[in-house]
């Protein structure tokens, strides 16, 4: 046995090149929490060009450009494929497969086209094939529908599941832009490729739900029979209407399950009431929204792509991967693992403040409160002091201050000193701005 | 071995009963997705009182009072503990993992006071603990921080991780109700229970954020140590003066790592913004956003109690500790598992539409696009027709329709109608409108 999990990184592209970073950052922390008794660690890298620039952390003793050699090579004991398309992806994967090495992939179209073949070369050699990062890498929904959904029926998903259009739409909306600028807006920031077919005409996000369908509902399903219309025809009158009407435009994924058990799985641009949950899915997040008979309803958010995003779900799939290549303890860790940790004491945690106090009005009480509070270096955002139209000349009022971010020891030690002024007729009222 | 995995369930009250009736409706479905080779079964049910009436799901012949019993019976080989409480779900516990038994158990109290013993004993006899259910049934934050996130540095969580008091300050908040109101409504929808201490009180949820901390952190944390704030004492003007400064008042679990490592854990009644997606988190739902070095933000929404909910996650559970107890083929399953499934045509999909006409603007326009949608019966449910102000006698005029739900089929062959119409200048626009 190997004092490592030996890793074959085909593809070191922007994601490749996270995964990389992702094991040098938290390669211990990883290994401290997955219980594992060895590191994982990258052994060869396939590229196409080996003279390239890349990365500083991308070790370049390691690179090859021979599939092969890299699939048979005996240290490496589990394959990531990140280099997309179907042929040469599939020969590395059925390779890999074959010779009994689990398999992590972010390739959507390979599983969305040629999975039943190559989930059938899985099956034979017993070496399983792991996708977090195929569908909205910063979202485990694939894990999340796998394991933890595993009791239910699943009668709905209904997906914001690419980030370019959801960003094309949203720009069309807000800026009144036209498809075509919204698009080169997104290409001069990077949310767009150079070639953003599959991004606009809907296929990516088709692939995906493709795959969420049959993790849903267990059986093959070819692209060809999938209705599928991308955001190119868009115009913005249609979105201008539905603004008037309530609703946002979102490029949504649904899938949804009969009586009878048929399946409804289709892709295009829809209605979403601006109430919704989903019509705030801005920019290029994505969000899955699921409806299980156990669950109910449950939604799921985050980063749908980019370098780190999809590494961390490549990494919890190594790790994964790892855990069944060892047949260890069943242990899945995260248990307490050392004694070093420690709290930080409330007094020394900072947020801003809403603070009410109940005062007598007379000549001379906010001074005197502002006074202490600037003794104390806390700051005033804003202050808040109702009238009761009923009784203008009321001798009591409520008295709110907002205060600038500062740690809850100061404010207290602040707020005793005001309880002592003889205007505060009560203890203040105190809550925490949160800024998350 | 035995030709089922045994399952010892520790109470049977709404959560017991759930996973009894989830296994009923849907063994067939988990054991197929799963690819064990034998069915998960329950094999004792321990209760307080064996005579009390059950929902006809609870198999009465498996019902004992006596726990030893249930945690040494050879066909219990795995004990699921939802009793409650620390002292006898301590004991039945600790005497299972010392049979090298897994535990399923949703008692977030026991886990957050008495964890480090437990967690010792589950690694000294290599017995894992399974607590999904612990923490917000309805989102698997627990397997989501355990396995998704392992390659994260967890740099902030957020939570929102206790339906009966997000209940009571929504209901607060919008009925102007107070606190005691609140609450009395909460209890009788049966959103509350009959003793609401721990929810009101804080102690639920900060129970709930000690174990996300401790998974996100690894070290033990004492309960004693952490700033818990209830929502008993929030009055009606608060929370009225926080909507008018844009805020909305939520119970938070705020959890976030400092420079140099040390934790910030606390639970109180806080501001939030009313434009973050936390604002829009109502009733007895829960969500986490969790902010990771690789992942970036997230969010997990999702119902935090409630029986099937929880069973979900218990059975999950119940799926992993059978599958390692199982040693066996890496598989998780979730491959294509038969070839009965089929699509449903697009055709045969129902939503409710909007469709935009480019007309001739004369007279009698209305009436014949809504001739032709009745003789199809599709039912209009609004129109709009924007007044161009600059030159409002224009020739061409957009005019759009809103239509009932039909089978895109029917609406298809309605619009194929339609567009022979002489009144009509170009294709139809159609977007669906989407019930979520």
């Amino acid at each position: 046995m190997s004092s490592f999990f030996g890793i074959g990184l085909a593809g070191c592209g922007t994601v490749g090149t996270g995964v990389i970073r992702a094991l040098e950052r938290n390669g211990t922390l990883i290994q401290q929490r997955s219980g594992a008794d060895k590191p994982l660690e990258i052994r060869r890298i396939l590229v196409r060009d080996a003279a390239k620039a890349r990365h500083n952390s991308v070790p370049q003793e390691l690179i090859t450009t021979d599939w092969q050699a890299l699939v048979h090579d005996p240290e490496v004991h589990i394959v990531v494929e990140l280099i997309g398309g179907t042929s040469l992806a599939y020969d590395i994967v059925a390779a890999a497969l074959k010779l009994g090495k689990p398999v992590v992939t972010g390739n959507k179209a390979l599983l969305a086209e040629r999975g039943a073949e190559l989930f059938a070369l899985s099956q034979e050699h017993n070496a399983p094939i792991h996708f977090e990062a195929a569908v909205a890498g910063g979202i485990p929904i694939i894990k999340t529908v796998q394991e933890a959904l595993i009791g239910n029926r699943i009668k709905t998903m209904c997906g914001i599941i690419n980030g370019t259009s959801n960003y094309i739409l949203q720009r069309m909306a807000e800026a009144k832009l036209d498809f075509g600028t919204a698009l080169e807006e997104a290409q001069k920031l990077g949310y767009a490729e150079a070639d953003p077919t599959l991004d606009v005409n809907g296929w990516d996000a088709a692939h995906k739900a493709i795959l969420l369908a049959t993790l849903a509902y267990g059986f093959p399903i070819s692209p060809s029979l999938v209705h599928v219309v991308g955001i190119e025809q868009v115009k913005p009158i249609d979105i201008d209407f539905a603004q008037q009407l309530g609703y946002v435009v979102k490029l949504l994924a649904v899938i949804r399950e009969h009586d009878g058990g048929a399946i409804e799985l289709r892709l295009q641009p829809s209605f979403v009431s601006k109430n919704h949950i989903l019509a705030s899915v801005n920019g290029v997040f994505n969000a899955v929204a699921v409806h299980g008979d156990g669950i109910g309803e449950a939604l799921f958010y985050g980063r749908g792509a980019g370098e780190d995003p999809t590494a961390s779900a490549v990494v919890a799939d190594l790790v994964e991967a790892a855990r069944v290549l060892a047949h260890q303890a069943p242990h899945r860790g995260f248990l307490p693992w050392g004694s070093e940790g420690r709290l930080v004491p409330v007094e020394d945690t900072s947020t801003a403040y809403y603070v009410r106090f109940d005062v007598t009005d007379r000549l001379g009480v906010v001074a005197e409160i502002a006074t202490v509070l600037a003794q104390h270096g806390i700051g005033i955002s804003g202050t808040h002091s109702p009238v009761n139209p009923e009784n203008p000349d009321a001798d009591f009022v409520d008295m709110v201050f907002l205060l600038h971010r500062c740690p809850y020891g100061v404010l207290q030690a602040a707020l005793r000193e005001i309880a002592d002024l003889n205007c505060v007729n009560s203890e203040p009222v105190v809550f925490r701005i949160e800024k998350i």
